[in-house]
């Protein structure tokens, strides 16, 4: 039994499919994009303006090319599989906003942005860069930096796997993205120095309900017109950009999913894909998305079950949170989300760790306690080890009643199976009160300042620096 | 599949049995009460002084009449069939400490022990009642209101269900404990004004490890010889009073509690049963048992295992938590041990809500906002509804690519489908935080106020005063 049938079945995921077909039979999906709709026709599908009729033929011709899964080369020398719950790890990407240590919410800028990027390269949860686009905010950046700034930033700073290339295409032409998006992918190639096999992944968000716009578009025609894997994400709000029921929620979104998948077998017949789902609820009272809901939990169990149907790679989690503060929400909602994460072990998490106020707020405490939760998620996860030495009949018939089990040193058996918190406090009430009532914020916060210092970037070759120097304003240019 | 498999299989679950059976042989378990030996002995039982050696043969006697499930009279006219996931929930019960508002930790008196009991009479997370023994403090009671005060509290003031008598034995001559029990089932038993069947369940602890001493087992006699189902709850601690691993930890607390249910079926065959286990982790560097950990819901999920093995009702949960504050730690606990505890829904779930500190520490707040996840978690473990209607594919249609989903009224459907966090932030981080930026305590400690203003206490009969009013010390006596 896969974890996700725990909330979702076989015969319900048919179900969501089958509905899919549907829509793609009597709305249509719309893609704002006359080269892709050229390609539509090409390929003899009906097309109405930008609404394009997917035919049950052409659903069942492109499942057969989804590749089940790739081999994504990390480096020039390591590799992973997507496809069998890789498990690459991304930090929360782009707040718009930080809260410090005092609870204080302002607007990210580039020094706060630093900070955020430091906090992952020491994290343990996480494997792959990823940076926030405002580190480019106060830099004075030419158009060059403005694109490619914070891909260079993250090549030249970060210790981890660059998977994704990045390049920030707000404010340009439509089709201009598509040149920048070919010189983004070309430029992490360089940097890596691969010459073949697929050394990024990329996505691209749907417009809900069943639309792509012009300029995600043309960004993945450039991937995958390069054979890089792509992933379709929407972020359908219920009763705004979705219907009200859940059901309705996964039936609307699988089809802009799928849509984008088939697509890609249209311009690139077994160009990998990556099978992924954000959406969340809606609160009626603020208008606002909530992804640190219980619904959020169970949407990433059907991005599992979808992902398991279609046979391909896919991208779930990881915490997803509304907390405006690191308070008990969200360490519940961090849990939740975590759980269910670990649980279905997708190929990608984003947003591994750090995420508040519904991706719109930073935190570095937050980041560091996530990272305390996710050990807690993890060692539930292993469940529990019987087996005869651990058993330990003999040694429980030698301490006998009222005996005493205290040994000089701690047992590979303890360490192995009891989980050590290393912030969570685990003191006694009055002892830690009377020593002085730290909380846990500030615990963290001594880590967090800790961590930041012990910062150390890659070490370089000259031809990396030279590919990525120029794209670096002054101010990111000589050390962080 | 059961939701334990996930974590403990059948093989281990026989494993366990297994290596208990060997510990009766080898060590034997002590009951250090004559009256017991003598019971022990006229079954034919070996034993070395208080130590008994229960065989194969008395083991699988007794798991023959260990009923599966048993009806218990909540009220005169109400009932539960326990053995069916019957869910009873009691909140947190002795906790030493309250943690104020303002995360203040102080010593629980009696005033403060008056707002605990109110916080449960609101709570839909509970139907139990509960008091902390700590409102007799400050009370000047006679010794008969010092062991039957509390009970008589519940009775006057709870709305909920009494499920347990809870006479206070501390302090007493152990033989006593056997009379005051009686005493205490029989008030019980008066005030629900029941003549026959099952109105009560009682539990003693095992005293790890391999032990039962003196008083608890005088409280077992006294409640077995009137057919009250007995729970036996060991609380080991790995590397003080169990073995460094959780296997061996489970092997040994399951032999401490089998001995206990087994002991029920020597003096009353066919006696109900109720399977527990509140062991937890030790933090090693402050010797403080960790029920907050992942090892916990462990050791829940192998209760239920075990219970489901030897087929008789269980008792495990809610919230075990080791938090000092109503922090990020505290949230997450809370979820990690309440989706446990959902999950596979024990019979009984003590602690359910408003547990800190190794169930030291009590807060109202956090009572307020474990409801709040324990809703989450209930939403999450229903799980997707997926049907013809839901999937609201004419709905979709009818809207299209870039369609509004708005609607006049919240649809029935959304309320279904979607949580609406009662206490949780969903606001958007800068209009929360420009509009005073309460915290999730301070949203909290608003609703305390409010429910503590609220209650009402229950209206008894002229019979049911007469029965409890002489237990109650005069500060009692007349409204809280």
């Amino acid at each position: 039994m896969k974890p996700y049938e725990k909330f979702i079945s076989r015969e319900d995921v048919l179900q969501i499919h089958e509905a899919t077909l549907r829509i793609f039979k009597e709305s249509g999906i719309a893609f704002e994009n006359d080269k892709i709709i050229e390609i539509c026709k090409k390929n003899g599908l009906k097309t109405e303006g930008y609404k394009v009729f997917f035919d049950e033929e052409t659903v069942e011709k492109a499942r057969q090319t989804f590749p089940k899964k790739f081999e994504l080369r990390l480096t020039a020398d390591e590799n992973v599989i997507l496809g069998e719950h890789a498990m690459l790890r991304l930090p929360i990407g782009h707040p718009a906003f930080y809260c410090d240590e005092n609870g204080v919410i302002k607007k990210m800028n580039s020094d706060l942005a630093i900070r955020q990027f430091k906090m992952n390269e020491a994290c343990n949860a996480t494997n792959s860069s990823l940076v926030n686009q405002a580190i480019m905010f106060d830099t004075n950046p030419t158009e060059e930096q403005m694109i490619f700034g914070a891909a260079a930033f993250r090549y030249k700073y970060s210790n981890k796997y660059h998977i994704s290339a990045g390049e920030y295409c707000s404010g340009l032409q439509p089709e201009e993205a598509y040149h920048r998006s070919l010189q983004g992918l070309e430029l992490l190639k360089r940097f890596k120095g691969i010459e073949s096999g697929i050394y990024a992944q990329s996505g691209i968000n749907s417009l809900s309900p069943l639309t792509f716009d012009e300029m995600p578009l043309y960004r993945l025609l450039a991937a995958v017109e390069n054979g890089i894997p792509m992933a379709v994400i929407p972020c359908a709000m219920p009763l705004l950009t979705a219907p009200a029921s859940l059901a309705g929620l996964l039936a609307q979104t699988n089809a802009e999913t799928l849509a984008g998948m088939i697509l890609t077998q249209l311009i690139n017949p077994g160009n990998p894909v990556i099978y992924c789902n954000v959406s969340g609820g809606t609160d009626m009272r603020t208008l606002q998305l909530c992804i640190g809901s219980p619904e959020t939990a169970l949407i990433g169990y059907a991005t599992a079950a979808m992902a398991d149907f279609y046979d391909v790679p896919f991208r779930m989690g990881g915490v997803m949170g509304d907390a405006k503060q690191v308070d008990a929400q969200a360490g519940a909602e961090s849990f939740m989300m975590l759980y269910a994460t670990y649980d279905c072990k997708p190929d990608i998490a984003l947003h591994h760790v750090g995420c508040m106020g519904a991706m719109n707020v930073y935190s570095c405490e937050k980041f560091i306690l996530d990272e305390e939760v996710a050990n807690y998620v993890e060692r539930m996860l292993r469940g529990i080890d019987i087996n005869e030495k651990k058993l330990a009949v003999e040694e429980i018939v030698k301490a006998g009643p009222r005996g005493s089990h205290i040994k000089g040193r701690t047992p590979k058996d303890y360490r192995e199976d009891f989980y050590l918190a290393q912030l969570f406090n685990k003191d006694d009430p009055n002892n830690w009160q009377n020593s002085g009532g730290k909380t846990i914020v500030e615990v963290a916060h001594e880590e967090v300042e800790r961590r930041l210092k012990a910062y150390t970037p890659p070490v370089l070759s000259k031809e990396q620096e030279e590919i990525i120097m120029s794209y670096l304003p002054e101010k990111l240019k000589y050390g962080i």
